[in-house]
């Protein structure tokens, strides 16, 4: 049987996890191109691997060739290849732009939030969302995925762009809202560990009920007393101030309305 | 040596963990009063206790009486006691709403988000933020949070409401964020089971870096492609497209002033 072979242009965050996974799986790496030679020698030493510069035609023997670089370096690449499944990993990046590379092309694109130091955490899932020009090219994908241990789903254009935003709402400003708070205890020289029980015990809620369901608080409950004295905690800060006053709207209109 | 005994106010969810977790590390309930018969029956049911009416004099052979109502219900209660600790457990109410019940008064706050029916859950940590009109009472206070194994720091009734104000951001604001990503995906008929990874990856990497750090997205790349196809995803929504906004800006203001 034959076994897939991949190879990946970049050596940023996603390369990174990438290349961890498929070693770690026993899926060949035939070749890894990056453009410096910094990141050339970087990941020749954290993986063992040979690491070239990108060349203009990639006529390596892998199966799938992995574009794993900047959102809006995909389009300036200058690469060619016959009928090699070439992809993107990005959650914004239409399927199309990939249309003068291969006449087999797709998406996998890991939703995650990935970091070149943590490569090596095997505690992060990492599922996928695929898209392929075409249904043996979408099999293929969905073997890969499966075969690093990571769930995927099929999405098209559009619903990736959706999913992308939902994770935005979920993991961006979910990051802010925590910033906000620890910035807030800071000016007391409060530790953000106090709060990090809450943190924890509402992800561990998730489990069972929606967020819909498990929405609590002074909005919810429309406790003004509790909100106009937060608002005075606020009065020196007007950004966080005008940020309280329209997601606690958000809040009583999402359930009282 | 004189064991601690506690007497409680209320049957609501505070009360159901409070209960639950005296009697799990041996500390002795003497009396549970509560207001409604309903609620007489339900934890006398579920802690195999004597569940009493609340009279107006408290003269029990507790040591310690923790008042675990309603806010807005704490000033309306009627009693009195002699020389007994009398404490609240509330976030947002003053310690001198007490002044008239005991010489000896408190605020015992547990700072989580308590539910009637997962009260026998273990994983729970409670932090409690204690506060007390004496020292002798603020020991006893500490003495009580530490037996039932859960960590303590004193705040005075300004900082109470300060760490209040960044749970409601970190804890009640992000379920927010989660909410709105799971209505998102909802109209696709996408589960949110898809995001939670990296739900779990962002409060994962929580362990080492604050949330400032940790912070990605496009709003702080400043990636407008991205952000426009994001608005363009929420232009049915006014309500959401307002809170993309504020918070994409708020997080720009954040890391780039």
């Amino acid at each position: 049987m034959h076994k897939t072979k991949v190879s990946i242009i970049g050596g940023g965050n996603v390369a990174h996890h990438l290349i961890y996974r498929f070693q770690t799986a026993g899926i060949s790496i035939s070749h890894v191109y990056v453009r410096s030679y910094a990141a050339q020698n970087d990941l020749a030493e954290q993986f063992n691997i040979e690491v070239m510069n990108v060349p203009e035609s990639i006529d390596d023997d892998s199966d799938i060739l992995i574009i794993a670089v900047n959102d809006d370096s995909i389009s300036d690449l200058k690469i060619s290849t016959t009928d090699k499944l070439v992809v993107h990993t990005s959650g914004n990046v239409s399927l199309n732009t990939l249309n003068n590379i291969s006449e087999n092309i797709g998406v996998f694109y890991p939703l995650q939030s990935l970091r070149s130091d943590n490569f090596d955490d095997e505690r992060i899932e990492i599922p996928f969302l695929i898209e392929a020009s075409n249904n043996k090219s979408l099999r293929k994908l969905e073997d890969l995925s499966g075969s690093i241990g990571s769930d995927f789903i099929q999405a098209d254009e559009d619903t990736r762009r959706l999913i992308h935003l939902a994770a935005v709402f979920a993991h961006n400003f979910t990051n802010h809202m925590w910033s906000i708070s620890d910035q807030l205890l800071n000016k007391e020289k409060i530790s953000f560990e106090i709060i990090k029980p809450l943190i924890l015990n509402s992800i561990a809620q998730l489990r069972d009920r929606s967020p819909l369901e498990l929405q609590t608080g002074p909005a919810l409950r429309k406790d003004s007393n509790t909100m106009q004295s937060h608002l005075h905690l606020l009065k020196e800060s007007e950004d966080w101030t005008v940020l309280y006053k329209i997601i606690s709207e958000s809040i009583k209109k999402t359930h009282h309305d």
